[in-house]
């Protein structure tokens, strides 16, 4: 239970980090939208560590198969199966961590969840390699949203503590392509860089934010009153292992302000109504307001660290020092950004077909 | 769409604020449950507001019936219908809001979404008065978490920019029963209540951030790699109105740390793995590990002041000069407290029977 | 568990025979439909018993009210809730049905599953009653189907084992509306009006066949492999309390045919592709095909009989010489008849939202 | 949308008849289940042909591979992903029926639903083949029925309008698992033997009943007024291509008695409340009643047959004279006999988690 997502175009993941395999089926797409194996891998690819700084060294080929649900280059409207063999594994460091779990991660919680027969080898069903189900379905996401005008874009903030300064939504989308920490501000990348490598030098890790934005999204997007587009959302990218924190539009900050202040006022520009501020982020009554969608998330630093750290034994219930060996990574930022998009993209997929904005066939 | 929130305890909310009644119906409730009107009451009253300075003049009696679902004051294992008359209605403020959307409110994206259909009279379906139907969901959860012994508990930790100190989990408990303004440190209590003041004197409003806890919850709730607890509760959280933000455990300033700051060391204490911090706020691969679920919601100021505000008329584009009379709370945190507790418990006790922790008879 | 129908047209049932009153909520009705009280009371009117040869005694006054989701007279997006009160409830030849479970009844069936907390005065749940909100549900389906020209029809084909032979749609409409045994086959309702006449002296009861048929489906409706039409419409079917069997075109007849005989030719008629037979009752691979759909129900005889019945007492384990007293249906097939056309009516309801057949906001 | 079943016990069915692979997920299957490749081939190998008389010739290797969810032969708790290449296909014959729709196929709606997308090499995701992933999904199904002792089976009972005399389930489980026919009446198996050999020199096909039978059922599965065992059962099974009608016990033959004659007498045997008939085919008011659960299925002649078919082009709207080449069963009804075993299998064991009667993780 609980690894399909969405009501009308709904994703399912399966696969392990270190099994056969991880796989993607999607359900509900249109019939009639044209997909090639290199659309879905091109998502792929942006997740692929792009510097040597942040990030694991084990070289993940994840080369995406279409099994399904596409037909002469065109989806059918049956499931579409999108699998990535699983390649260059080493489960050797994994044998302990079944009953020395460790900190911050999922070992112990699955573990207890899953009566010890989970697959605990590179974390199994809890490993960030599980994402790349999520990408592939953002993948097909985003070009269905795209036939609406639906942009989705996410960069990195924050990285170890350094802000990035606002950036426009050009320079955003134009710059995230390019650097390989996903980042806008020229400035702050570099501050972040150091970070990265200063938590690397004392095999720690660093965390930080992402912010993730929706371009032109209709009004009328969110099924209050329980499934708001905020709700929903945040379900989506709290699915994405290490975030602990999701907020819209100011956000947190809301808190601090008044209601004169937060308010946004309504204009007419263009011929269109639109908000002269965006503190509500794009979302009022959970449903989208025609502005652009903002939702930052909160990354936390990488459990996995180069340290001696404390732990038990579950069997035996003594003091274990665990030292990790494997390939992890120092900051996941980066490397999240893409997931971030896929998050965002499959949800306002499943909600755009709920309010009629995507056909049953593509015409 | 969107009006059910849950797989195996189901709430479904309805009516509108100047409707003839809000109601829940609660599917997959074990048959066996003890259940009184005044278990519901009694966290109904909890909502009303609990002094003049925060809230609206709005006498809202809200008197809670059974239509359904209980026999001889136990559960049958049907459906509990549950609902409150609507009394002391004055809909004459709201006609004009309906082509003059309200800043910050969802008069604008309701308007457009239902093509003009909605009932806007007091907001609606978008209405705080709806978390009316959170709230009785909120008592059934919360009676049938007890019997596992599991505690859901909030508090207001900020009010307009005061920020309380932190708390022991018995200290909280006490004092929000106790203090209108439903926050456990004394000190801060006084500043939020003058900030309280000084934004109604300024026809003003505010916001704050509550905390909510749960206690007790075993190890193994939560459904990954999509069902995550962390997504389930947020989408459950983003619910309720005016809430931006969703953090769990070090939440956003996790960002900020290191791996070996965040990560919680687990030990052995009183023959039980726990963990020496609770950065993770409870929740471990998105699955309860048996330590507090700690989350915090941002509560954005709320969107009705009584100053004048810049709108547009939807039919003509005319710009507007809006003043709003009506009733209106200055700052809904006190209020929302057992709202977010009704959330917490809703979305516990749905996760519980997904874990079969909880029977389908209670004997 | 298991009280709501549907994807995107959900119907929610509650109540109790015999507690405060049953109900109903549509989750997922377009806003913009008009609709009043009258539009439903006629349908619930339809159920009442049209003789006095086959019905129950019991003076169902059965008043609808609408509780929420309708503003105006128009439907506004938002749950609607549909509430008939319980009057004229004589609860006292129930008690004792608990522990000596009338055979062919629920009783010992529900006594077990809940524990023995369900409501079981008057049934409960498995009372024939709580087909009220299925038809109440069906009104507003009726309508929404109505706006694309699709009409559900009903009739009684056999009674008591009196078959009726077959008539043309419009002499079953007609006819349906008229006679109160709801057959279009004036020789055979004699005869069906003395089986039931016999069997009512003789204190026992008789079942029958109704047909179900939708005019004017659009080909496409229905989701394989597994939301057939075929499929969904015997789930909705076999939600009618008595309803043992479900077959669609030539049905069970097929079995005994040759594939030349029984496969369906396509022309052309008048511009349009259609079957110069129907052996495949209007679905061909679990969609619909543009031909009517045909749907035969098999109504058991009610369970209910005035004769001496051995059953046991559940406590004891006693033999006991069970007499029903209180007021039973000798043949339920005529007031089954707008039932059946509910679930229909339902059922192609939601599977026109699934194809976007009909719109999220009605203009 | 329509390719998931069930609700707690989830299959997913994608693949298409003559494109890469058929594949299934199964979602909610419990932690600690045993499952090795051969327990599934096992049942696969059950739907091959096991006689020249009545089915196909193609050469359908069918092996099963697990692609997830199994860890060292043991299930974890995590989506179980079986897949089976596909092989041996030609699929020069099918070119022509996308526009010549096959009468009693699902080409014309398929193409009509799809807007002419759809895979319809080989039937595509409407072919026969699909019944594997069904197949795969029963074999897990039984696995974790048979921890409760419950038993799933089922047997041909009329073949080409012969009909086979009732035989006790003893004797049934022995033959069917001997005889290619799958039927437990000696002598009809030579009747039935001739009728498909009649039909296949004429190039034409034939139908028939098939029975279901699950044994050691024990009360309490169901979730009425909606989610009834029939209702389920049925809709499971009408996912069987070729399958039109669906009957519970007495089921169309209740029509015809009395409710004196077909209500089943509870009385006590060996301590256990059984009833001494089972009309209701082991279901009351929706819900198991501990009698064995027996269940009709009709299957239609095989659309697929040697003659001239006169049809249409879907394009010119021209007459067409349709001679169907490729590779036909005569009678599917031998080969369904395991798929109507998986799907009653597949629909228990979901009503078997939601009655709690099978744990999350299996010790």
């Amino acid at each position: 239970m609980g690894n399909s997502l969405g009501k009308l175009f709904v994703v399912t993941s399966f696969g392990e980090s270190h099994g056969i395999c991880v796989g993607t089926i999607i359900e509900g797409c249109p019939a009639g939208l044209p997909i090639t194996v290199e659309d879905i891998q091109r998502e792929v690819d942006k997740r692929k560590p792009q510097t040597s700084i942040a990030a694991t060294q084990r070289i993940e080929e994840d080369k995406v198969e279409i099994l399904s649900g596409v037909f002469n280059g065109i989806t059918t409207g049956a499931p579409i199966c999108l699998l990535i063999w699983n390649k260059d594994i080493d489960s050797s460091e994994y044998e302990k961590m079944k009953i020395t779990p460790r900190p911050g991660h999922a070992d112990y919680t699955a573990f207890m969840k899953y009566g010890g027969f989970n697959d605990f080898r590179g974390g199994g069903r809890f490993s960030g390699r599980i994402t790349l189900t999520f990408v592939t379905a953002g993948a097909i996401a985003k070009k269905l949203l795209n036939l609406r005008g639906i942009e989705v874009l996410a960069h990195a903030v924050e990285i170890g503590g350094v802000k990035a300064k606002p950036k426009g939504f050009d320079e955003i989308r134009e710059s995230v392509g390019k650097n390989p920490l996903k980042c806008a501000d020229a400035e702050a990348i570099e501050a972040m860089a150091k970070a990265i490598e200063r938590a690397k030098e004392e095999g720690d890790s660093i965390g930080g934010v992402i912010e993730g934005i929706a371009l032109n999204v209709p009004v009328g997007l969110g099924e209050p009153v329980f499934d708001t587009l905020e709700g929903d959302l945040a379900k989506a990218l709290f699915a994405i292992p290490a975030v602990k924190g999701v907020e819209f539009g100011s956000g947190f900050s809301a808190a601090q302000k008044k209601g004169s202040e937060n308010n946004d006022v309504f204009i007419i520009k263009n011929d269109k109504i639109v908000a002269t501020t965006n503190n509500a982020g794009g979302i009022l009554g959970g449903i989208s307001n025609g502005m652009p969608i903002v939702v930052r998330v909160a990354i936390k630093p990488v459990s996995s660290i180069r340290k001696i750290q404390e732990t038990i034994d579950i069997k035996t219930g003594e003091k274990v020092n665990l030292l990790l060996g494997g390939r992890h990574d120092v900051c996941i930022v980066p490397r999240a950004v893409v997931v971030v998009e896929a998050m965002i993209a499959v949800t306002l997929c499943d909600f755009a077909m709920r309010a009629e904005l995507l056909p049953r066939v593509i015409k």
